[in-house]
């Protein structure tokens, strides 16, 4: 992974709040919740998580754009393939 | 929420087992993994979340028409307009 | 289909929109169009389509609850069972 | 769009294709179909046209890394935000 440290930062925060999401909606099955109440707050942690996934995903095409044109010529198929695989499993989950 | 302690129990399983996927995710980015081996992990996150989604629907469904059967006639437009807008949140996140 | 002729005209209507769309969007790939252009439009008809997805279940839940309520008691795991699939069909898609 | 003509076949079939399947919901819709039996056609189309998004989207990060090996060092923040951007939108519908 080629964020820095900033980056890192950014993601590392969101995942801990996203955890701590998690960690109520378990608290709110536990204490009987209105089912509606919990789905709102599923939807809302499954909606940050794709925010995650997103923003992984801008850094590593910055990080591939930025090899190419370093690597200068060459197919980068490999490269493209693989993102295009997390791409997929991103849109399809 | 009308459901039985055994469902509950069972939500709580798979609400943990996520939340502790979420820090993992959180491990690999502070550790430095891979960006599309983090996003595997997101994808599979985001998709576990879903599943707790769409069991809650299940049981709420269960519960609306039982409730719709037992109270006999009369409109429940209240009732389906709730579990329609938490349908389309899931959906659209 | 319980729909009433107003609620079926609407779907019609939704869906030529969205089968213009889908034209529409063969007609840019024909023509050339700028990739990140074509994938607007691709994302606007698949949003479209998810919004009649959400009517149609939203007419179901409607219709199934109406049924429940005039059966009366009695269980109606099937009808759950295949709407709980439907959604899950469509979250996932 | 920097498809060759055979990408740009395949894709034209896949959206024909999409095409005569939402033209097919509509004559369901149109006849009184199940509302269950709609749906399922209207996840698997939402699935389709989501199918083609991807592939113009691995088309266009191909073009993109391609173009980025060619022009050498240099930014390319401008193409990365338009990608990530049309990557939202498609993960989000």
């Amino acid at each position: 992974m080629a964020a820095t440290q900033t980056e890192r930062d950014a993601l590392l925060a969101r995942l801990h709040r996203i955890e701590g999401q998690v960690r109520g909606i378990a608290r709110m099955v536990d204490g009987g919740a209105y089912c509606i109440d919990v789905l709102t707050q599923v939807s809302a942690s499954t909606r940050a998580l794709q925010s995650v996934g997103l923003l992984l995903l801008d850094e590593h095409l910055h990080h591939c754009l930025a090899e190419a044109a370093q690597a200068g010529g060459g197919v980068h198929d490999e490269k493209v393939k693989e993102a295009s695989a997390a791409i997929a499993r991103l849109v399809r989950s």
